[in-house]
């Protein structure tokens, strides 16, 4: 049985292929396109006061972080790695990075602990 | 039953609650966070030609691309949207804007197909 | 009489014939360069409050800001055109897009005034 | 007597003060313009090969270029600092960081020279 997030993956890759963009997808265009689409999303964002955060603005943001996220699993497939176990690697340094004693309430750097 | 996608998603947050960072996830911060390592990921790649990718440089991207995905999974729960509805929303969104006969072979953008 | 900023787009220059680096300096390459500082821009503010902003972190947010500006000026060379210019160029653009009494005292975007 | 860098911050300063824009002129937000802005530069180049660098997407990446000195000028500003010192600053750290002899032909960063 695929997860949901497994059949995120097959739908885009069925996607990309559809459309034979393939041949563009090497890890550096879509590193590109990684900092396009959270550009974008830092656009949508830029001017907009925190109590101003209007549904428009939410769909538009959310829509570019879609975005960054369709760019990630392709940019990992283009290396031939599984983003989802990247950051469950991921979060687990961090925790060792972070412990909870010492980085409680504090945004500090883990080098600065 | 939660999918391998929801796992992430509840240890991203209880390893945010441990910590008491919520204080800092708001939109913007956030915003500034996936741009932040969005632009790791590029540094790691800049200098480096295609045939030179080494699983050092992979292994190191690839953290980085963690990294955005924990926070987009972050800045989505600062709006209380959900990522994965969004990627599939936008994937089907990207199918109408590039119809596979027009956009096949081509990275024209949509509005120029 | 070279100005200042002669002087600087020079210095760099002669910075990277010494070091045989324009072989690493094509558009792409600088453009991810740009992303990459632009991103550790970012990550210096992005857990500081507006009244926290110590001469510590505006001293490290100036060092990436003056890294984008280097790599601004190389991307600019790598295409053989003249940055300042082409400021100068997108600021009368800008004029024209945000007529005074549109846009002041708004942040809206000018196809939306 | 001005450099023209000078007229450029002048031309700047007087733009947004016509347009009541200090407001919105906060280094967070500046810097997710940057990051914006430094995005929209990436997605110009994101898919195009480097012998396919026409002349228009060279005019449209250095529109974006100029977007980003704007404001890397006004995110100075916000922080009371001086831009091109800033970068003359970092260009001789750049060159303590990377003697000629150790860093000649080599992309590697300095702590691993």
């Amino acid at each position: 049985m695929t997860s949901d997030f497994d059949d995120l993956v097959l739908a885009l890759e069925q996607f990309k292929e559809e459309r034979d963009w393939g041949q563009f997808h090497t890890p550096k265009n879509l590193a590109l396109a990684i900092c396009g689409e959270a550009g974008e999303l830092a656009s949508e964002l830029q001017w907009v006061g925190p109590e101003e955060l209007s549904d428009n603005t939410v769909d538009r943001a959310m829509e570019e972080a879609a975005d960054v996220l369709l760019y990630l699993i392709s940019f990992s497939r283009s290396v031939n790695r599984d983003l989802l176990a990247a950051a469950f690697a991921k979060l687990e340094k961090n925790g060792r990075n972070y412990p909870v004693d010492k980085s409680r309430g504090t945004s500090a750097k883990y080098n600065q602990l």
